[in-house]
């Protein structure tokens, strides 16, 4: 018998793409592995809800118990999102000795030791490629073809939305509540945008390819997280004039064994490649210690570029399949490095106050920062209106600690309105 | 025994990388394979010539059968370069039931066929990352995680020579012929440069990729091959202010089963990720038709980056070995698919020429163009000297036959003293 059958979890977006994908490429997958995948059933929430027409009604199920104790279903792919009930069915269908392809990033990032253990246990494959990056190969590069390296920095635009936010912020001028509302209008984002906007999203992807990069256990909570509420249409302005633009970084680093994780939103120096990706694109910045700088870029998210991902993952499990190597290729359980725990290295800052516009003000900020030893690259000041001015500055690399006092005593300071945001500075192009 | 014995043949930069890179991640290859990699013999010219302190001289020979006859030598690395001795080497070692991983682009280009055949026969792995790209992982995405796609496209900028040269031009304004001066007085460009400068060796790895990117057949003698000897400073200023920027790119298309190869000289919008890609750096833009749109950036050369592609094939060579698969991943023989036979599909052009500083000579070409029905999007007239002016036009798309027709028209045109250069404009950056 040369078919393999598949259980589908959840019939959305992802899930009907993943349907026509596999019916266009089944042809090649049986030449590529010697086995047919085909879809047994499909479980949904709703049976009667209209669907698209290469949906087959007769596959649908809503009860998952056809599906996970179904002994002649050797493949699951999970599409379903969210921990609960994804979760447990995946840890069912992999008791069972079931392979398992996901696309879903939350249950990964919390529950990614608890499921590879259990593959491990029970010789079965469990691949995610789609959970990060959509159709960009990002964990099977950094699981396989950059095994040579150490990997010592990560620094991902890896959610679509603010992606989309921030892009279209820069390019028309606007302010953040508009330009959300627009994005909901269009279906970008949610009608609930927290996951996306706060930062949320993009920890969960960190926090998987940064296990892989740098080889240990990640919790989610360890990673300091910021979203993109507090940016204003200022700040992206004086980015700008500074030669930067704004964008959601999440940046991971390996430092002898000390690892850092931060998803918040950074100024990107417009001649670094980072700079340059827009909209709903995603992209990785890789350095190896041997490789150099690598970048992977493409589609983070969509029916197809997910499916693209998918049916990737289902190939590789059918060819271990056939190899009898099922469950081979799972990593070991991981060291755990700790996170946060080190003050991260210094960095270039940008810092946009709001102070009383009267004679002597610039100077004690000067004074202070000189105090510090603070050195500014560079300085822009404003007028607001009569009473109050707006001065964005680039200091140099200075350390966390230090810069975190700065910002204490700037805020007592009498004539300082107010520190509206302070964020990292990627380090410029090295490729240039 | 956990260990395997590898022979090097060839110990030149990127042999000594190889063999520090080993020596650095024993330990890790161990972990990841079960086996540890230990090079037992290097195959180098002159035994005499000074080396590295890390080369242990006692492991030298200058006789390859201390390497292909010895039976405990189960994998061979191959960074001698050049098709001949490199391929007789590599069919030797694997009839002997060796596994080869090579840097080898000349040889995989125009020998890969009969050497994917020879590691079939033989059940052995032949693993070439490193041929293409450096150390940017293309092979294997290619070949294993985009195989849910048909590719439809590739555009890359896969010669770090001819990038340096062009990227120095764009930067400083200067002529070919200074820059490549320059660049072989500091060693990045050979003191035959002609492999580089005439194309030929980003046509190799355009045969190498687009065989596995298309499943076809590629002879080098297919691809339609241009250099970069005829571009001036005046196509780079150009170019520059009809927005774009001059690369040597590698193109093929796969359009219903028609494949179209290219290297030359093309203009590249300045908002087109590829426009960034400077200096020694490689990139490959891959449209697939489920993935949409994907770019891999980073190092193409030098000894380290080289390394990290070879020490990441041996880890898949070593866990292939462990998991008793050993020449089972090799893709089967590929389909042939007429390259370069149709016209290729319509493209905008640039188009430098000099004519006679006389009234009408504008509006004879701009009757040439009409009556083809050749639509313009920029020109720029500039006068040369009291009895030249130089024209440079970019047109709308243009079939190939339709333009070369209009360009022996206008060569013969009494006032048109010379058509300089005509140049592909890649299309716009679908990122946005």
């Amino acid at each position: 018998m040369d078919s393999v059958q598949i259980g589908l979890l959840g019939c959305g977006t992802v899930g009907a793409g993943v349907v026509d994908l596999l019916a266009k490429r089944s042809g090649r997958i049986l030449e590529l592995t010697g086995l047919r995948p085909q879809i047994k059933r499909i479980l949904v929430r709703d049976l009667e809800k209209p669907r698209a027409l290469s949906i087959d009604r007769a596959l649908l199920t809503n009860c998952v118990d056809d599906i996970l104790n179904d002994p002649e279903i050797a493949v699951i792919i999970e599409t379903i999102g969210g921990t609960s009930p994804a979760h447990a069915f995946v840890m069912r269908a992999l008791e069972a000795g079931k392979h398992v392809i996901t696309a879903n990033k939350d249950m990964i990032a919390q529950h990614g030791d608890e499921i590879l253990a259990a593959a491990a246990r029970t010789q079965t494959d469990v691949l995610f490629e789609a959970a990060v990056g959509g159709a960009i190969p990002l964990i099977r590069p950094l699981k396989e073809c950059l095994t040579a390296n150490v990997i010592t920095d990560l620094q991902g635009i890896l959610n679509g939305t603010t992606n989309y936010i921030l892009s279209k912020m820069t390019a028309t001028g606007a302010e953040f509540g508009d330009v959300l509302q627009e994005a909901q209008d269009l279906g970008y984002a949610e009608s609930d945008p927290s996951s996306d906007v706060d930062g949320l999203d993009a920890a969960r992807k960190l926090a998987i390819l940064a296990s892989i990069a740098f080889s240990t256990r990640v919790r989610l909570g360890d990673i300091d997280v910021r979203g993109i509420r507090s940016i204003t249409a200022a700040d992206v302005r004086y980015a700008s004039e500074m030669g930067a633009v704004i964008k959601l970084l999440a940046t991971g680093s390996n430092e002898a064994g000390h690892v850092h994780l931060r998803v918040g939103p950074s100024l990107v120096p417009k001649d670094h490649p980072l700079a340059r990706v827009d909209d709903a694109f995603n992209a990785l910045f890789v350095h190896g210690d041997a490789a150099g700088d690598l970048m992977f870029f493409g589609r983070g998210a969509g029916s197809l570029p997910t499916a693209s991902a998918i049916v990737g993952d289902v190939i590789e499990v059918l060819r271990n399949m056939r190899l009898g190597v099922s469950g081979r290729l799972t990593p070991a359980p991981n060291s755990s490095k700790p996170v946060n725990e080190r003050e991260p290295a210094p960095a270039a800052h940008f810092i946009r106050l709001e102070v009383g516009d009267k004679p002597g003000v610039f100077a004690q900020m000067a004074a202070l920062f000189a105090q510090k030893s603070i050195s500014m690259e560079s300085v822009v000041q404003r007028r607001l209106n009569p009473l109050a001015a707006e001065i964005a500055i680039v200091t140099h690399d200075v350390s966390a600690g230090v810069l975190a006092r700065a910002m204490k005593e700037l805020q007592s300071l009498p004539d300082v309105v107010a520190v509206h945001n302070v964020l990292p500075v990627l380090k410029g192009d090295s490729t240039s």
